[in-house]
């Protein structure tokens, strides 16, 4: 690890991002472009983010299933608007076994069309409705200008396809997804706030009716897209020849639904809670809760040693991650540093002295208070500690957002705050993709999401035109 | 699901098994080639083996971590057993993003190359090693004979990466992950027995020092590879320069294991434990271990199944995985013949007259018998009829194993049983390869493996060619 320090989040955030995510050992990027490896402190964040969101997907009554990596090309092509929005990033397999393939093979940018391509074998009639399945895949989309966890030429993700035989059932899943699945986990596992939305016709998911997504800001005022939710209406199914018998014994496509989650999570909670010292990691997410560090002198080292591997077993057994950190050679400031830069939520200093006190010393990496505990309530005051780090960083990150988000009352006001990616501008909106092209044209702005929680007044006007507003948009520069 | 009977296994093994795949809805085959789909229910079985490989790897010491799927061409290239090995099956990603790649990328066949290239960033001093790390992923390799489970285009697996300061540590973690990880799960969640072996000079990993090898037998007598854990040597940290100081603060290269085991475990399942009416599952895997069947008639309907809804509650919070099967439209016997060819473990059938006298039938799948048990008594009894199973399975397994294990006497023994798949055939042998090409050529077997458990006596001559014994090999025709 360099021992240099940071570059500052104020001076230069790209480059802030770029090294945290190196030092504190999440990710690299691989000899092929725009591919990353996810090293295994990374790793870990992102098995707790599957884990967290699996169980949600299951307990909303969803099964996984795994669908093959290569769709063959004619097949990608048959739905008319996901080829043409996911053309130009396609990878191709053109040879396998030493020879050319008569036909090329796409490495799936998502499944949608390998699934819709099987699904009509799956159903006959409406009691086999709805099919409510999900996969755990990798996916590859050829991506101009790559950013590490943000934007990879290679991700993970999870990738659900439901087949509902009405559209109000097929509106009902996307919806649930959103809020019981997506918005759960990122708000109460990540702690990071999200506004929930439907986006635009031009930022729609190719193919699909409506989008639903999940919109997050990051510290440096642009906005993340946390993840997606779906309802493709019945072009899938058309495109595909997939029809079932209705209860009036004639045969109707299904309404279809998709929705994802990426491992571009683990950079969001990067870029919304990491500060100048590095990663602060939210305690439901962290790979290592609480570190212990012993403080040994040459004559000590033995008990320190020997008492540190009875509070980390005690604390394990209290179902807390823990992680002992007793390696030789480096000095406890070196490791003091080394934690603050990777996130542990809470670290815990046991000395000689301390164990002769009954007591030792915690520090919360959020907002570095330290205080001095009893080792006999240690566990549960480690426990109540983590409980309210949780509690904290979700409302810190939700004040930063609050404070970040302006109500622009003029549009050259709204510009010039988008300009400078101040954070999250809310304003009316006619609902014409001429405003939204000339905002972003001025400003490289997008609109984000049309909150759910948030409908225009009667007398409420475009930002950009003064027409009748037809919605309430959210407008930021994004990754 | 199709009301024709099975195939006979005695008659069609291989139309059984592909029929038990696709009705037991395990798996079909997609649109490419040789690639699956894997479906939920089947899906399920490969989730229950991951979490039992995952939680073994973890407790072993390692952590997960995720390498791309695209290596490039050259890079593949630089350890040349490894690409003399798995040229013939590699596909070729040459376009990307709508432009010919200057440098095609292979779809990974295995990651030995593509960790071996990142590990010399990843160790500076001998301090930094072990490197103890697992990654899940997805591998393509273009199989000529594809069967579907078992041997496809592409399969999910995991693939363990480890690099060591001295050979004698690299040596114990294969073992380590031979015994304490692959056949702990092979045998007592799958329920199937395994030999344990070194693999001969000629069924070697390409570029591995040595393979150790479970090999398992189907009952048809082939053999199935179960899991691999290969010592590696220091090939891969030359071929890649990777070196780390040693204690002499010298430079030197650090010994290398790999290891995998795939989604082919879960065709293994169907080949030792299925029989002419299906599936049987192993409860350890099963994604249903109980099914409950109500038996309702018009005027007992809501009864019966409130009361079978109340019984399924019960035993979920008993821990036992439960489906209530209360689908309308169809009988009890067309469920019971489904849950059959699917394997659950336990079937529970409850009627209106079973709920006045207070006791339910339970079937147990894997022998046929039928019991009946006082619905106070249900869950225990349960846990202890599945406990029962799961070791009555592995019972009924390893005494079919045993009883297709020969000892041939003679050459032509041997030769006639391995000609008819009669099992595995057990004898001393020479080490020399030609004896092993002789009794491929002669039989289609092959040294499965050199089984660590028995070493040849001093008089013990090749059954091959006479000349003096240096191991006791088992050969099989394979899978």
């Amino acid at each position: 690890m360099s021992a240099a320090p940071l570059p500052l989040q104020s001076q230069d955030f790209p480059a802030w991002y770029g090294q945290v995510v190196r030092r504190a050992d999440l990710a690299e990027n691989s000899v092929v472009r725009g591919a990353m490896v996810i090293k295994p402190y990374g790793y870990a964040i992102w098995e707790a983010i599957q884990r967290e969101l699996d169980a949600r997907i299951k307990a909303t009554g969803h099964e996984n299933f795994y669908f093959p990596l290569l769709v063959p090309a004619s097949v990608l092509a048959q739905e008319g608007e996901l080829i043409e929005g996911f053309a130009p990033e396609v990878a191709m397999v053109t040879e396998a076994g030493g020879k050319k393939l008569d036909e090329p093979l796409a490495v799936r940018p998502t499944s949608e069309a390998a699934i819709w391509a099987a699904y009509d074998r799956w159903m006959e009639s409406y009691r086999d409705l709805p099919l409510l399945y999900n996969q755990w895949a990798n996916v590859v989309r050829w991506e101009l200008r790559p950013r590490i966890l943000l934007r990879t030429s290679e991700f993970l993700w999870q990738e659900g396809h439901t087949a509902h035989e009405t559209e109000d059932e097929a509106v009902a899943e996307v919806l649930t997804i959103l809020h019981e699945v997506y918005a759960d986990v990122v708000e109460n596992v990540l702690a990071i706030p999200v506004l929930r939305g439907r986006k635009s016709a031009s930022e729609r998911f190719p193919g699909a009716v409506d989008t639903y997504a999940l919109e997050a800001l990051m510290r440096d005022g642009k906005a993340l897209q946390a993840a997606t939710s779906h309802y493709l209406g019945q072009g899938f199914p058309r495109a595909f020849g997939v029809t079932f018998t209705g209860r009036d014994g004639r045969p109707q496509h299904p309404y279809a639904t998709s929705w994802g989650a990426t491992t571009r999570l683990v950079g969001g909670v990067v870029m919304v809670h990491g500060d100048d010292a590095g990663l602060r990691l939210p305690p439901a997410v962290a790979p290592y809760q609480v570190v212990i560090v012993p403080i040994v002198r040459d004559d000590d080292r033995a008990e320190v040693l020997a008492a540190s591997a009875a509070v980390a077993a005690e604390l394990r057994s209290a179902g807390i991650r823990v992680r002992l950190d007793d390696r030789d050679g480096h000095r406890p400031g070196f490791k003091f540093h080394e934690w603050e830069l990777k996130g542990a939520p809470c670290r815990v200093e046991i000395g000689a002295r301390d164990l002769a006190a009954g007591a030792v010393t915690v520090a919360r990496r959020d907002t570095g208070t330290r205080t001095t505990v009893s080792l006999a309530a240690l566990a549960g005051e480690l426990e109540r500690l983590l409980a309210d780090i949780q509690r904290a960083m979700f409302a810190a990150a939700l004040a930063g957002r609050v404070r970040r988000t302006a109500r622009p009352e003029t549009y050259d006001e709204m510009i010039a705050y988008l300009r400078e990616a101040a954070g999250f501008a809310r304003a009316a909106w006619c609902g014409d993709a001429a405003c939204e092209a000339r905002v972003k044209h001025e400003s490289s702005a997008t609109i984000r999401v049309l909150p759910l929680d948030e409908r225009p007044a009667a007398s409420d006007r475009c930002v950009c035109c003064g027409a009748a507003a037809r919605s309430v948009a959210v407008w930021a520069q994004a990754y």
